[in-house]
């Protein structure tokens, strides 16, 4: 494999942005306390970095729905960096009530017809669209066009053609666009990413991989292929797809699929039930996944390595308490470690590096190229559970290579 | 034991509150979304339920140092019915940035000189008092006298006169005082509590408890017996004492105790490094606890039931991640649980019940009471240790007799 | 799917074998005390149940490497239906000190040449087959021919021709033939098996498996292809796929597999070093496993069912401590459980339960059927990884078509 | 503290015995076998390693009750240095049935009146004392006045003055002495003492320890205060104060107790049900432990250090799947660890310590020294709980002081 060429697409292609007038990453204030405890304990001398109000980015949402107001909402409590100024939905009701309980300023709602009205709000620097799989290329679209950076839930979009669409638009706009993958900017998914390319017991060379949940109401948008593209595999099969990749930096040279659906069930009439998949990689990394939207959450991964541990996290992908797990050996013990790392909002993370990015005029860690890239491996992998063969892909052999610039450790 | 009777102390007593004129309850906006799995999973259908922003009680924050700014400010980022709007401080330049930062009106920023103008500060319905332990009295009478509600950071003070004082001060001034027991508004020992009252394996009979820590910098604060009153047992033994009465809802009748601290270890020239010591329920439970300031960090407790099981936390007392864990016998197996609950921001928790009991004029569930009698059971064992005694204190049959109205369920 | 048929192949053809004359499984001695605990504890009130010393099934051991000297002769210790009273091996030395340590008879050693002897020699009830893979078929079929029932190690043989002829074999000697799949007696196991077809967290759909191992010494015999028969799948993979089918009672319709060897590794000149594939049920339950031979230890599998729950062991095939785990929903709570039984020596049980087919003459619940069954799947996983393409197997619809008789509860 | 005298006690003290003619730990086989795995996995080589069987130490065993037929003789199925040979029970029947089940010479089963006859046995090298406490003083004498080396069940008698004579009778019948106390031979727990004794996270200052089960029928032996010498204490408590002893290598200084028995429960008439207590030795270790006869079974322990980590075990005193547990600090993580070891039968350790101490001419490590001091300590704590008052003992500053030869590692 050659060497690992960080940011190999160059940022032009990954939608630069022109610093904004009036806000800078140069304004953020940071104060640091003494430590209070002995410097043989966990570090934790506290320290309190954002940015001032009325310097950060402000966010335009649209969509109101669970994943809106559940988490990215909330997840503004946490940011240090941004802050929710606009919303947009078709409910004006709704929309008008979480004006209310997030102080956002009346004015600023919008619905789908006037969305493209944005363009003249100045307190919206960027939009993030929360909306069903297959309205994300014309919302990323119009919003690039309104000249507002993008931040875009995954997956990006239902085909490779839309996102490549998207990624053109924002380009053509000079404007970043960035896909909503959480778990890239998620600490305990990154001290295993860490140890993975570390080599902390060796070489990866086998991964095992299941996300899975048990989904209600067959009348939801996430049940209809033209709005969502696809079952469990592009909803949360998509997060041990994604998190291998981003583990061992590598893209997949063939993938071999199956899938199932309970007959009868009316849930997955038109969508999949359950994918199991194996991705072998360039490096020689066997990837073991399997994803199901008919039984009982689990989400979960181990890397196992061949000097002596493996490691991984269970719960993987959860929204909070994610715990990272291993074993290892030592002389004649077998040692199973637990490291566990500040609890943080994770959506926070991901608000808090895109707004850095356009701050500081960055590409994202996870930007457009990386959505794209997804995409094509699923339709890789709908191909050969499809047609009973592996499916072989573009064989890729830099690191990290549909990636921008890491985000920053804890500020 | 006489039945539970509930509130036994005259809400009078506690501190009653006028209600806000332009402020209620009744102003909370609740959003509900329908469930997206299965009703066999966990329930989590996403409900938005929160004050408007500008019907929130406003808080005046005392004191900037590391709770304040690690946990208290950050913390109004998940709170629903609360919002920062004053600060008081002796550095005037970090008052500044944090005001920045909260986007908190820098004309709201006071010191100990002019603390006592909050009285004509309208957007100021509440002040917390996050000082030195020895600060608490002084700063919560004139809270008090300054018209305000008052949530005094525990230990409450440094002695039982001094409680009963900061009592009296806020009964005569006609407003609420709550200490900031924060575990007993955390749904694991909560959930702990309800397992012990509702004898889920039985009758809890044994609870042992640790809670330690290993203190740095010998010249903070909490090490100057003048500050802090005491060493490790007010600052984080505390937390033993007062879970074990909370979860068992009982008053202990007799204490014995012992203390040590390393010689010659700078740290601990004025206050105690460990402590231990038993406590004896009326209802025949035995707890045996131990503190420390000199060993790494612990905090558990477990509860020992006589119909075939235990429970307990480890982490207990933590900010995040907690976690519930108990063994029962089931037929010939063992069978260890761990029970999760939604990750919470505590110090929300806490600022929200508050600010709930002002605008529904209710009385804490943690009143100045309950910090009078905490001290009380720690006079006891700062007594015992030192006569080599056990020591009797007032024997009570009631239950919950110092706490006011329970707190509401997730809203 | 038709109705579970238990035992549907007539034990005929599993090998009847004639009670000796002299020894019954009514001759066992059982003591019983009364629980010294509470009723709400754990049934552990101790029984001592074993047959005399004189009227056990002796066993003689076919070969002494690792599994004979750390774990089937050990397990004799804690056997209460068998005893050890011959060994074979090609190196006498070796030999006569093994006897010494267990208390056998030095006039019964045997070697590889003399082997057949012992049809005269009336200790001898059994013969256990301890040796590489592709000398099972000539052991079992020579043990027959010598009058003696057969315990042989898994993997059966090295082909499904050479199996079928195993069983004929013994069919025709009118000897037991069993094979040691020792997970089918273990408690944790058992469960895990009473949970899935008790349906207890609902059907289970989707299982992961995970069975690995770091291998040394490349001279050793499991990586010569023609004393082993393959590398991961036949010697550690066949947990995964044995203990599926046996969980589930079903036998798969259609595998599809792929494999990796890193390219230079002397251990994998000749077997393969990691598969991953895919299994379908007739029940719908899919079924991701991987093996390899190239990572550190981990044996694990979860079972995810449709009503609420999960549920597995880590670790899974170890000899000792396996631990079973699970999660499910109760309210708003999700609860881990860890349920735990009595540790049990593994080779102790299959040992047992063989010595009381043959004391009560019943077919073995592991029958040679049993093991040619595995090895037409290996072979299917094989030709799948080799074509590039699904591979479908007879479709069986009934349950525990190859096992017979179950073992007994602790006994 | 003075530096640690091993040994400080002259073996003639504790009993040193003359070779048996016959049997030498010279005598012992041992089969080595070459790994089959990496150097990076657990060391997991096999080797046999035993004394033939006619070499063996023969044991006598006194009393058939659970522990002996649940574990005792159980255990001997796993012993490489010891082997029943002899039975002393009052209920001839059932001792002819576990004769029979174990290969015991029917010839050599005994009665408490014709017990002393074993003087004339050569086939008992050794008696294993397993009666109710108060029965060990008598049959310790009888035993070594037979010339037999004698094991005696913890705890070792119910006073300090029986303790002193068993000691004195064996000293002067020339026999090894040894109490059976299993935590100082099992591996979990010796790892622990290493820790503590190395410091591995720094100095331990504070433990915690629980042993607690919920015990049943109030007619039986451990109730009765005549038989048994007391309750939750002796037979459990013991425990935790034998195991803290062992850990730390000191004796504690001062002990502080109370006691609580439920009013009316006919289980606790005449025995306590509860203790706790603390104790502090002289490095400045505090020590709070509890024991009970009325909760759900719970045996625990945590050791707390000064330098960013404690460890303990949970469970820390069962027969079995013990687990050692610990938590420490590294940069901004805190992680958890789990190391564990071998299972190995305990009560076959200490069956093979005390028979290759006799073979070899050693003291054992926990000679009737260890016992009697256990039974010092336990005293003072009875009469702290009845006085109120801390209890002083004599200040030792040795280490080890009533421990012989350390068992060897696992041969």
């Amino acid at each position: 494999m050659a060497a690992g060429i960080l940011n190999s697409v160059p940022a032009s292609a990954m939608g630069s942005g022109t610093n904004l007038p009036d806000k800078s990453i140069n304004d953020v204030i940071s104060i640091k306390l003494p430590p209070l405890e002995q410097p043989t304990e966990k570090e934790q001398a506290v320290s309190s970095v954002s940015m001032p109000k009325d310097k950060r980015i402000g966010y335009a949402i649209v969509g109101l729905g669970n994943l809106s107001l559940g988490q990215i909402l909330p997840g503004f409590g946490a940011s240090k960096y941004g802050k929710p100024v606009a919303l947009v939905s078709g409910d004006a009701d709704k929309a008008k009530k979480v004006a209310a309980q997030y102080g956002i300023n009346p004015k600023n709602i919008y619905n789908y017809q006037n969305f493209d009205n944005i363009k003249s709000n100045p307190e919206v620097d960027a939009v993030y669209i929360v909306l069903p799989n297959s309205m994300h290329e014309e919302y990323v679209v119009r919003a690039a066009k309104a000249g507002k950076h993008v931040l875009c839930e995954k997956p990006m979009a239902t085909s490779a053609a839309a996102c490549q669409r998207m990624i053109d638009a924002c380009k053509q706009a000079g404007k970043k666009l960035m896909v909503a993958y959480r778990i890239q900017y998620e600490p305990h998914n990154r001290l295993a990413m860490e140890w993975v390319r570390s080599q902390k017991f060796g070489k990866v060379k086998v991964i095992d991989m299941m996300n899975s949940q048990n989904i209600g109401d067959p009348s939801q948008w996430r049940l209809k292929k033209a709005l969502s593209g696809g079952g469990s595999l592009p909803d949360i099969g998509l997060y041990c797809l994604n998190t291998a990749r981003f583990v061992l930096g590598e893209e997949p040279h063939t993938v071999i699929a199956s899938t199932y659906s309970t007959p009868g069930d009316e849930r997955f009439k038109e969508v999949e039930e359950t994918v199991s998949w194996q991705m072998h990689f360039p490096g020689g990394a066997v990837v073991s996944a399997a994803t199901s939207y008919g039984v009982h959450q689990s989400r979960r991964y181990r890397c196992y390595a061949d000097k002596g541990g493996w490691f991984g996290l269970d719960p993987a992908f959860e929204y909070s308490r994610l715990q990272m797990e291993g074993s290892h050996a030592e002389g004649n013990q077998e040692i199973k470690i637990a490291p566990s790392i500040k609890e943080v909002q994770q959506f926070a993370l991901e608000l808090d590096h895109f707004a850095q990015c356009i701050l500081d005029n960055k590409t994202p860690f996870t930007p457009g190229e990386e959505g794209l890239q997804d995409q094509k491996i699923m339709e890789a992998i709908y191909e050969s559970a499809k047609t009973g063969k592996p499916v072989k892909l573009q064989t890729i052999t830099t690191i990290d290579t549909f990636r921008g610039t890491p985000p920053k450790g804890d500020s």
